[in-house]
């Protein structure tokens, strides 16, 4: 039985976010505004072609360049890698266009550009493969030598007999789906400055949203020891999963820095954001469903080719992710999968938003529709009667404490008109649903999932509350702050958060995998009880009542059933540090999901205590003369078990809409010769403003048993409905089917021109 | 029974200051190093006349000044004092040369200078009381219109039948003493940056002894609640006590930066350094001291007379602690006090290196000096004869646990071979003994001292230690390291002290009153234990015996007796991590002195549990040409309760040995109309390193009861000892009593002739 938000007074109440006047007025501090005596620029020497030999790098003019403090090749770095398979710095090969060669530092920006192109490097070039095709050819040239073709990393899963479900199966259809690759474009380029002008001592300011794992991967491969590297991040401008990890440009500044003894900064320029770093390379998905005469589904069979360009970054964690989440939604009596990378000369990819998984949501839920519309049933109905219910446990033991699909699925349909639009709605107009899910934090970056929060009350009765989980922008401070005052009976706006400093704040996961809100908002709760019992102590003591009978709610403190005689939150923390012991109250607390991760072998576990559900749907007109598609309206349901503070769900849901809608319609890397070709926020087209449509918020609270206050994520499990939604409702529009994203007025057209074709 | 050194593995021995790298390679960061985006500079109008009154000020030339940014002037502060007595902005009266009259800010330092001179302010001057006599004379008139006279504040101390006491004297003498100003000539000048952009946050960076302290007060003038004050207290170049508390330009900077809407920076020239923050004022003693034949003291009546300057800012309080401290060293059946303060149109003085104490220090033990020759008495036995002991009460209720000063006298005088050398030197060699005590922090401040402190484990078994303690040159950052490493059995350079940010670290009181080893050392302890509790639960659980059974020493942790099962101290943290649980460990801790403060009618109380004593004896060699006194030697013996880290404590010692050779023998403000006429480190001579003697070093173990591992106070202590010991040796060198600090050539001079006159 969920707890009703009226129970309390901080939770559930719409709270701007208390960052908010910082960023409007332009206060908010990033990484580029931090300036230290002696700053260097440095600029990266990246490779102009897509493949080839290195035959010599001549750094002699660089470094003779009045300004230059510091030239770094392979020589510098010692066989440094920045990843399973990369080197640094190249030594005698590049994999791709923009791979790094060299950098440089010097007093100011300019300079270090006039070094860098004076930087001679011989290259030999060396044909590039640059499609999936091309790379698993047969015959074709193995890219990287300690393998022995280019597939990068393979994962096969098995539950059940699948082949013994196809033969029981009524009807079977097989799809293919490819989605094109994108980019995360943050409106904060990314950017380091690195202090590494003591040998043992490494201090990098950078936006990121694991500031533990950076550190901890940074000392170790730069070997020191994990206390001397310190990261500071501050505000962040946009990570979407893109930000999870450590890149060249941090480790290319920590060097620079050591070299010259000073402060180095790396700021990528546009063409290099998207040279470089991009979201999602190409997918490529087949998919084989069957399912009974009623809609049951029976099995399922999936394929991915995924090209994760020169080198693997985050993919395999990718790879693994879409290999459980086809079996996680709906109801699946048996499921294989077989997935994997294939290494190009592509740039390397990366997460992207989604946790890289909006490819396969597209792929099974729109072919989910073409399954509904085989059976002739409403793809609504068809959802329902697959959908996965509380208390299910899936395949590989994903288990569902709580589970709100059903009512997202219904209160969106409801809201939406479905059943008056469905196939009524004029033509070249559609409505399409799809749903989603994800879990909130839990097993797999380490054996624990440790959030640890540290609180401080000072004699004015505000609290100072220490977390290493970062703030990206989805406001996940001010949702610590609304569990703290909760806790400890204040208000949101007493909490002040001390963030972005890994010497400061105690240690946690760091903002990945949804688990902010739930693990970080349980430590939160611990560390305030721990700080609050030190203050029934003084509370007791004045009321002459039980610790246990001290209440505290909105500023004040007082005794179970005698609100009358409430003195307030602020007098009680004065009181106990001017009491006799002098006591100053901290509070520590920490949370750490008590569940088992997947296993690495047999992929069963239940990595996450709580998963959040969704479904969305789209309504859709499409200019069939010139296959603009102009999306009319969003109805988004999201089972978030307990809305912290409604208004950052509500702005959480658009913003993954807003960026769903880019992801489908729209964005993607034009690439050419192993170049992207539109590498800038003008010609990489996000949508705007005023072509975001209207969105109707249901928010579904299924309180959840585990969550802070009942919460479960509200990260990217959003972004899970919205593809296939969109998807469907081109799909439906104009009556056939979708099976590219992006869903450009090009593809549009060429849909109904085959369309067409095939009706004729 | 003193515990034994050995018995620890980390505390007493020799440890480097964990900043000293930083500090010798110029990386240490200062105020003025700190640059935020769009910061502006301030500058101070001052008044050009020592009293007069304002008639008029005209802004409107500066604020037309292309790249002024803000003016401000008492209009704009509204009323707001930054003191008991002091308008932050004059209105209509100044009341000393440099009071503040106005201030701007610009973009860059010459322009907010020309800006200044732009602004028209007319005087009408007033004759101006420039000294005590002036200020004290029959009709002067009254400088602050509170008052009906010229004594800013009055205390009177009294304690025994006093009358009594002294008609049962065998001897009684009157001597009277007098002590020029001096300067505190701190190597970083007052420099302040303020961000006060946003009306409900105001961030300062400035060094500062006691953060807490400014944080409250500028918040409660200012108007906003304690937490939004945010005090960043960086490193610090000089404090001496004179850092104690928040000064004009503070506030200047908060309201300019209001006003402009960005940061902005003050940086005081040297001679706004010397003009306006002066160290100690002039002081008149008289003293009357009576004594039976064989040397026993038997009543002491005190008064004291200080030019305060124009304002009282610090000086109420240097009143009230010269009243304990003439009672607090030799046994006094009986004492009598009279302190005022006189306010003049000298700048307003402010706490100096001593506590406010080396004037009376000087005094008293000089004239106790005197006495001994009077007694014939040799003044080593004399001291000897009435120091205080262990267990000992003062008059006033200070009660000493522990008393290292009959030992230090006698280690001090045996090193210094004061039997063959007192009286059995060459003419123009003297030397002399000083004995001097101060308490380790405690009550008074607030009704609580408590230092609070909160500690975090990470996996490489390194701990940062956060502690709202400044450091500021004294080396407590390390101390706390010291007392933590020694608490969790691992090293000093284990632990990362995170520090002088009131956000991000627990309440402290501060670096005064030599409070830090005692209490933030205690609060440490209590922090580490909590945090080892957590560790013993892990071992004891990996080794199968009681938590209390496990021993954590030297980076190992193993059971009691066992240190052949060791494990590694960083694999039990890591251990804890990847428990089951995942606990993160984390430990918190405060300590508050159990002890009462000094009454405030009464003057009784013991404000601190722990004493620190000393004795130094100086050896002196004058010119009698030329009146150059050259100190040859000090033999320093300080009983600081046990020696948290010797090679700190032999720094303090020769650290306050240098201030005090500079305050007895060179230092002055050269006061003309009101005004220093030497303010600059050429002109305002300290002694240079080639000028310091040799310096013996005594450490006397006391082992405190209360202090962490038994450690009292070596903060200011050691300087009490310092000008009589220097004076003594220079009477004792010319046979002729020293009166008059500092001894310079022509003051040495004038008493050899003066000698010469009365014994012709």
């Amino acid at each position: 039985m969920p707890r009703k938000s009226e129970k309390y007074s901080v939770v559930g109440k719409r709270q701007p976010r208390l960052d908010g006047v910082l960023k409007a007025t332009g206060r908010a501090e990033f990484t580029d505004d931090v300036v230290l005596p002696g700053t260097l620029h440095g600029k990266i020497v990246r490779s102009p072609i897509s493949y080839g030999k290195i035959r010599n790098i001549d750094t002699s003019k660089a470094e003779k360049l009045p300004g230059v403090r510091a030239v770094i090749t392979h020589k510098d770095t010692g066989g440094l890698m920045s990843g399973p398979d990369k080197l640094l710095l190249c030594e005698d090969t590049v994999y791709h266009f923009g791979d790094e060669v060299a950098a440089v530092a010097a007093v100011d920006v300019d300079i270090a550009a006039e070094a860098a192109g004076l930087i001679k490097v011989e290259y030999e070039p060396m044909k590039p493969l640059l499609s999936m095709e091309e790379a698993t050819a047969e015959g074709a040239p193995v890219l990287h030598d300690f393998l022995t073709d280019n597939y990068a990393d393979e994962v096969v899963m098995n539950f059940g007999d699948v082949d013994k479900a196809f033969a029981e199966s009524d009807h079977i259809r097989i799809d293919e789906y490819t989605i094109q690759p994108t980019h995360s474009a943050f409106t904060e380029h990314h950017t380091v400055l690195a202090d590494h002008s003591l040998p043992d001592r490494l201090t990098v300011w950078t936006p990121i949203q694991g500031s533990s794992i950076i550190k901890s991967t940074m000392a170790q491969r730069l070997g020191l020891s994990d206390s001397n590297v310190r990261i500071m991040n501050l505000n962040t401008g946009g990570a979407f999963c893109g930000r999870g990890a450590d890149k060249p440009h941090h480790y290319l500044a920590a060097i620079l820095s050591r070299k010259a003894g000073r402060p180095v900064k790396i700021r990528c320029t546009s063409e290099e954001e998207f040279v470089v770093y991009r979201g999602g390379g190409k997918y490529n998905f087949r998919i084989k469903i069957g399912v009974k005469k009623d809609g049951t589904l029976t099995a399922l069979e999936a394929e991915m080719l995924h090209d994760c360009g020169a080198y693997i970054e985050t993919q395999f964690i990718m790879l693994r992710f879409v290999g459980f989440n086809f079996q996680t939604l709906y109801k699946l009596p048996a499921y294989r999968y077989r997935g994997r990378l294939v290494y190009t000369n592509n740039p390397p990819y990366f997460f992207h938003h989604g946790a890289g998984l909006v490819a396969k949501r597209f792929a099974l839920d729109s072919q989910l529709n073409l399954i509904a519309q085989d059976l002739k049933m409403d793809p609504v109905e068809f959802r329902l009667k697959n959908a996965v219910d509380k208390d299910y446990t899936t395949l590989c033991g994903f288990h569902y404490a709580t589970c709100g699909l059903k009512e997202c699925i219904k209160k969106a349909s409801k809201k939406a008109n479905w059943k008056k639009k469905y196939e009524k709605l004029p033509s070249y107009r559609g409505i399409g649903i799809g749903c989603g899910m994800l879990r909130s934090g839990g097993k797999g970056m380490y054996d624990h999932d440790t959030s640890a929060v540290f609180i401080k009350l000072e004699e004015d009765g505000k609290a100072f509350l220490f977390t290493g989980l970062p703030d990206m922008g989805q406001g996940s401070h001010t949702a610590m702050a609304i569990i703290a005052a909760e806790t400890l009976g204040i208000q949101a706006e007493d909490i002040k958060v001390v963030a972005g400093d890994t010497d400061s704040t105690p240690f946690d996961v760091g903002a990945i995998s949804q688990r902010g809100t739930f693990t970080t908002g349980n430590a939160t709760i611990n560390a305030c009880l721990d700080a609050r019992k030190q203050l029934s102590k003084t509370a007791a003591e004045k009321f002459g009542v039980k610790p246990s009978a001290i209440v505290f709610r909105d500023r004040k403190v007082y005794p179970k059933g005698k609100p009358e005689k409430a003195v307030s939150f602020e007098d009680i923390v004065s009181a106990t540090l001017h009491s006799e012991e002098g006591r100053y109250v901290m509070g520590r607390g920490f949370y750490n999901p008590p569940t088992k991760g997947s296993d690495l072998v047999t992929f069963e576990g239940n990595p996450s205590l709580a998963y959040s559900f969704g479904a969305q749907i789209a309504e859709v007109e499409v200019d069939p003369e010139t296959g603009i598609v102009k999306l009319l309206r969003m109805t988004v349901a999201h089972d978030v078990g307990r809305a912290i503070n409604p208004m950052a769900v509500e702005g959480q849901l658009d913003g993954q809409v807003y960026s769903g809608m880019g992801q489908t319609l729209t964005e993607e890397c034009i690439m050419e010769d192993g170049l992207v070709m539109n590498p800038s926020l003008l010609d990489y087209k996000l949508p705007r403003a005023f072509e975001v449509p209207e969105i109707d918020h249901i928010i579904v609270e299924t309180s959840d048993p585990y969550g802070p206050f009942g919460a479960k994520e509200v990260g990217q499990g959003p972004i899970q409905c919205t593809s296939q939604a969109i998807a469907n409702a081109v799909s439906n529009a104009i009556g056939y089917p979708i099976k590219e994203l992006p869903i450009t007025p090009e593809r549009v057209l060429r849909a109904i021109r085959e369309r067409d074709k095939r009706s004729r």
